[in-house]
């Protein structure tokens, strides 16, 4: 596969950052799923601290401010979408904005958590919770949140390339 | 300026990489226009070798499938435009196009150039010329083309601001 073709494919993996994978498919071949997820998560871990709080800075708050736009990237609806953070009552969302915003201030980046595997209550339990930690811990749990993020949407695109006829030769 | 806006408005400073701004974010504040582009410059600098690769293909070729979709970022419109690239002749276009082919193929990059500080001429043998050197070299003659693509784009966005009322504080 040519880098224009896997940045295109695989450039949403991680938010707003087509950087990431212009960068992995320089590792390539990845002759497995697996190979190509943790090609994903090693450059995100081996990041300096500085740019892990980029990373973590390209997403969007959630139920915030691009959700209401509707200007959320095509997985990021998806995924807020099926947790039901975009049809929350208006107390829920006003309460997950002044939750979001003690975040942000706390912590100089916005509150990032994979969404698929939290139902909507244990998002709201799960950020209260972690307003709690140092900034150097939210710091790597964001961007361990990041990476299930990444292997989930990683994981979908390879299972649509499966099911379609002709499969991308990675 | 908060992250969000900062990371908005310079977000495009770097090709398809807001990561850059977001990142750069963390080391405000920035006094001078010359400290915030110095802060994007040495970003892109320290990057390890395969990240700069990266970031060279989060560039378009020079009118090549992007421009003919108009699908290119608003500042590579501006800058392809500027350039005569744009309005190339059906030869000259395709005698780019076979250039560029090669140039990428050879360096698993495309040919990256401040088409702004080069008239069109200058474009095609340049791109002849860095076609001889090797693909070290090329990384970084790319990325030093980068920086000066950021530090026109960054002059730009900067002057705006200064035009304008209310000038962001950095």
């Amino acid at each position: 596969m040519g880098f224009e073709a896997f940045t295109e494919h695989f450039g949403p993996v991680i938010e707003q950052s087509p950087l990431v994978a212009a960068t992995v498919w320089s590792h390539r071949p990845f002759p497995t799923a697996n190979s190509l997820q943790d090609a994903f998560t090693k450059f995100l871990t081996d990041l300096p601290a500085s740019t892990k709080g980029g990373v973590l800075r390209c997403h969007p708050d959630l139920a915030g401010r691009l959700a209401e736009e509707h200007s959320l990237s095509e997985a990021s609806t998806q995924e807020q979408s099926s947790a039901g953070l975009l049809s929350l009552t208006a107390s829920e969302r006003d309460e997950l904005r002044t939750l979001n915003t003690a975040y942000r201030e706390r912590f100089g980046f916005p509150f990032v958590i994979c969404v698929r595997e939290n139902k909507k209550a244990a998002i709201f339990s799960g950020i209260r919770a972690r307003l709690e930690n140092t900034p150097g811990e939210e710091l790597e749990i964001g961007l361990r949140e990041v990476c299930k993020i990444a292997r989930l949407r990683l994981s979908d695109l390879l299972t649509a390339d499966t099911d379609s006829v002709h499969e991308p030769k990675l």
